[in-house]
């Protein structure tokens, strides 16, 4: 999976020293401030699930005290919940670069692909007889399993091709009906090019629908610009919004009036409380919207995202970059003879803002090391067969802290430390 | 709508001395003490949108500041987050009268019937050629709203047919797949006879599926005595856990491995952390979820559905019936020569814990009744065309509330408190 099989040579200023001064200069150091991180720990699994922003406890305390405790029914007006739904969404837009009303917050990323793939296979170039629901080997579980269970209900009409990741442009033909990919693999960090795969698509004639939960807050997004039809993606990772933050779908202005919802529920309808018999969707990307909002998780949600707003994505790609090559360069430095091997391209603009590294057979497939050092205060996380995984999160990572975790899995590597009946009993969430 | 036109006779002890003293004799009286209700308000509205429990606040602070902010990732494991949605599931199953392991908590109503009908239309019966989904007009619209969904993505194999919901029963052929009602209505409080219905939809070969958003908590259930297939319902109201807390899917056992679910995500998978590329469901209703639950929401319907544990549904309901037929002969005595008009049957067993008043023209429909009525600290809510709707909830409602409730609804009639403009403005959510 890497591009480039020579270790990468060792950076000038990769001493701790070095590090400090590099966050004494980062422009990006305030941020850390707004989250409540655990003291002597350091986090490495914000794409899994981002840590807790200050400002997102305050606001579920007070909409728990005074909006439900307090205002009761009467907040769906006044605290102005029904509306929160569409305000996220137009918090999340302004981040992947989508425009404003396109995107509408609610519902788990797997319900809001099942959205999009229904939509999308409603639209004229899939409705006409093409069978193909195309994706890639290296896409999340998940997605598979929505596309999967969509052909089933299709009782054969509809077929699930994956391909390899970077085969996927080259594998969309004229039975393409959808293109369905997550733009950073979750396992390796591999950045699929969405514009090119875009444009392959829609030369095809197929319809783009992309899963962003491992980009969105991670890297710059220009959806607008890409043309994809629909796009999917999850609050609970980059953006911070909290365990099991409700996920979003976006959907090309154009196409909002003219896809009919496949989920019809009365928040989607075009007046709810008038309560009427029959179904009428709303206008926009309103009538993606199913049941009653999740409130309190919302709220979190609208708050963990209130830190974006004066955040520039450009120094936070320019920032999650260099930590993360810093990374590779001091693993890459001290580990690489215990069996270590970056699973991630090297090429910027091929990855993410997480790294994997592969470990060998000398490690016990790797699951004790990251156990090992989960308990030595560095928190990433595994992924089968082999994978450590590491995400680099620029709003609230310092380059010190990631000189200590490469210093720590040094030292549990030097030390055999993994190799400890403790590390190897496995968790039901790894 | 009601079943007997006379209105009933004034009962005995309806002064507030007597109020007071039925009170003081309560064995459910503790119970509100267990929720934070704002000093000088009487909610009436507790069948939409349920009061705050203190125990809900205290657990979601808890989650929030230790479960995400210290255990970050951890807490899937050592909070137990993985399994959140079984355990809520089970408190509800015996509020119910399901079987422990029946019911999964997650994702909304909407989406929750959703999956109940397309798991409905997989079975035997229904999946052998029968073309009708049959409800009926009292339906809560986005149940109505999720079959017509269904019904389109048919391609016209389907079709919804409703019926008054007296001839509910009556109505079942042996072209119905799929019989889904609403146990309460949710305008007039009008409730079906469960086993009758039940027993019906069995004799003809039909899947039942019903709503359980407006009896959950309400009333007893008996759900696994009457054999239907699947139920739905909802969080927020008599269950109180907060503003779009999360529904459920109650699937019979016998059926729960037999039928593929609809939505296929990773959290339904038989092994969601193997990350395998094909969809395998889980035993159980565990395959019924989907993607990753709202862990803040679900963590305050958890600790809302505490405050259950000790309580005897008989009394719940004892109390419910007591405290509505004590508001019927209040506001009949009192008010009906105003042109209210009880909405709801008299029968016990024919209602669950609402009561509805229709308003004659003379009130302008009844809207600014009920804003007058809400402005005078006494929260109940409208529906269209005509009806002030008050809610009974046992656990915190006291006989007194209820009397002076009726007083303040005199009061606004007599002296035409709601014929002022302030009170004509209708708010986006009624």
């Amino acid at each position: 999976m890497t591009d480039a099989p020579a270790p990468a040579p060792v950076q000038a200023g990769t001493d701790r020293a070095a590090c400090l001064a590099r966050d004494a200069a980062d422009p990006l150091a305030a941020c850390r401030q707004a989250f409540a991180l655990p003291p002597d720990l350091i986090y490495l699994d914000g794409n899994s699930l981002g840590p807790l922003p200050h400002a997102a406890a305050a606001r579920v305390a007070d909409t728990v005290a005074r909006e439900w405790g307090e205002g009761l029914i009467r907040s769906w007006n006044d605290a102005g919940w029904i509306d929160l739904p569409a305000r996220v969404g137009d918090r999340i837009a302004r981040l992947i670069g989508a425009r404003p009303g396109s995107v509408m917050a609610g519902d788990s990323t797997s319900i809001n692909l099942f959205k999009a793939l229904n939509a999308a296979l409603g639209l004229p170039g899939p409705a006409g007889g093409r069978r193909t629901i195309l994706s890639d080997t290296g896409n999340f579980p998940t997605d598979l399993y929505v596309a999967q269970g969509i052909c089933a209900a299709s009782g054969g009409r509809l077929r699930l091709r994956t391909v390899a990741q970077e085969d996927l442009a080259a594998a969309i033909d004229g039975d393409t009906a959808i293109v369905m990919a997550t733009h950073v693999n979750f396992r390796t960090g591999w950045m699929h090019d969405m514009t090119a795969v875009t444009e392959a698509a829609r030369a095809a004639g197929a319809a783009m629908v992309w899963d962003l939960a491992h980009s969105a807050g991670a890297v710059p997004l220009d959806l607008a610009a890409s043309g994809a039809e629909f796009a999917v993606g999850c609050g609970y990772k980059y953006l911070n919004g909290g365990p099991g933050a409700p996920g979003f779908i976006h959907v090309r202005p154009d196409l909002q009036d003219r896809v009919a919802p496949a989920l019809c529920g009365w928040m989607g309808h075009a007046a709810p409380f008038d309560f009427a018999p029959a179904f009428v969707p709303a206008q926009g990307v309103r009538r993606q919207q199913v049941g009653t909002p999740p409130i309190l998780s919302l709220a979190a949600l609208d708050a963990a995202l209130e830190i974006w707003r004066e955040v520039d994505m450009a120094a936070v790609r320019c920032k999650s970059l260099a930590l993360a090559d810093l990374f590779i360069a001091l693993v890459e430095r001290d580990c690489a003879g215990f069996g270590l091997r970056l699973a991630t391209p090297r090429q910027h603009d091929r990855r993410g803002s997480q790294i994997s590294f592969a470990c060998g057979p000398d490690l016990a497939g790797g699951y004790p090391v990251m156990q090992a050092l989960i308990a030595a205060g560095v928190i990433g996380d595994f992924r089968a067969p082999d994978l450590l995984r590491f995400g680099f999160t620029p709003l609230y990572l310092r380059f010190v802290d990631v000189f200590d975790a490469a210093d720590r899995l040094h030292r549990i590597l030097a030390e055999r430390r993994w190799d400890n009946p403790q590390f190897h009993a496995r968790a039901a969430v790894t």
